[in-house]
């Protein structure tokens, strides 16, 4: 069984699949979407998920959408390199920081980038700061696990990972963009204040197969 | 080995896994913090959890916080009843129910709720309408899964219904509030207009252990 996967270039949530299906080395058939010429709302895509987003990932049993559903369901079918931990400790551990990551993590970083790449982070001043500071005390808890673990939920890989290293990278490059110099936080080098980070960024991107997740268009 | 759960009374993340741990008719031991005498900003309770947040559940062998995290380390734990399923299909696709809650469902609900609880909503009558018209929005695609099976991901009580329960309760009781009278949405009888939603509801006021889970101070 080849199971196919939809996404779209860029998509932070599409990559974190896209990262797990390269490293547990599970066959696949690539299905990039293409967001500007409306193939998220074409109805035979709104059949496999109505709410019209990627990831998708279908195999000749299951339809199945949201990105960390997808990481569970691959751990399932194919235990090796696992995701998700090998005893009940490891899998409450690692799922703590996915949703740890879901739930302060993620926001901050995304709406930050997003702000920058629309431009709008310079016309609501006020609003760029508290969103920087969150940023900010998100990037220094990410700091603060990874000196004392070599990944986000221990020793080895996991799904968490995979659910953060798509969201930070976005942000990062967002932070590269010219508009991002109008404000203070691109003004530091990312890898001077967040070293551990940026270690652990290039550590993902030394795994096996990583280039083919690498968003096309940037 | 029985394990400590720490919560408070009308969490709704805390209320979640109150309900797992009856139905699972896993042994613990409760320990009903106060947040209004601080206790959540102890330093006792900041070394479980940095965060200062409810749910928390500590045993021999691990603490663990996020509420979903601690469904899924309780299952892995505890097999009999399963919340995640008994083959691949069925744990992705309930993983992907309790994504689709926490990524469209719980935030209208339980803003709605918040700003009733705290008469906001009658201040901000626009934001109000726009956050009412997603809570509808949701409570329909909701109605939706009800109709064709009897519980939220499929025939069998699982996590989703658990991750669900406790936001739409609040979100309910919010709604009986008299400010919310004020409000277009609480002028239609809930059952009337969602019948497949109360029933499940219902359903799950009849689980096994239920009362037990019921915040006292309500």
């Amino acid at each position: 069984m080849t199971c196919k996967f939809y996404w779209i270039s860029g998509s932070p949530f599409a990559w974190r699949v896209h990262l797990a299906l390269e490293y547990k080395d599970i066959p696949y058939r690539s299905n990039l979407l293409k967001a500007s010429e409306g193939e998220l709302e074409a109805p035979e895509f709104l059949e496999l998920n109505p709410h019209g987003r990627v990831p998708v990932l279908k195999d000749d049993d299951s339809v199945i959408y949201e990105s960390i559903a997808i990481l569970a369901y691959l751990d399932a079918c194919y235990p090796e390199q696992p995701l998700l931990g090998t005893n009940p400790a490891e899998t409450g551990f690692i799922w703590q920081r996915v949703h740890e990551i879901e739930n302060y993590a993620r926001n901050p970083l995304l709406r930050t980038a997003i702000a920058i790449l629309n431009a709008e982070i310079i016309e609501k001043p006020d609003e760029a700061h508290e969103l920087l500071d969150l940023c900010r005390e998100q990037l220094d808890w990410i700091e603060g696990i990874l000196s004392e673990s070599r990944w986000i939920a221990g020793g080895s890989t996991s799904a968490a990972d995979f659910v953060l290293y798509p969201v930070l990278k976005i942000f990062l490059r967002a932070m590269g963009k010219p508009v991002a110099k109008t404000i203070e936080l691109s003004e530091i080098p990312f890898a001077e204040k967040w070293p551990k980070t940026a270690q652990w960024a290039a550590q993902i991107e030394k795994l096996k197969g990583y280039s083919n997740t690498y968003p096309p268009h940037w």
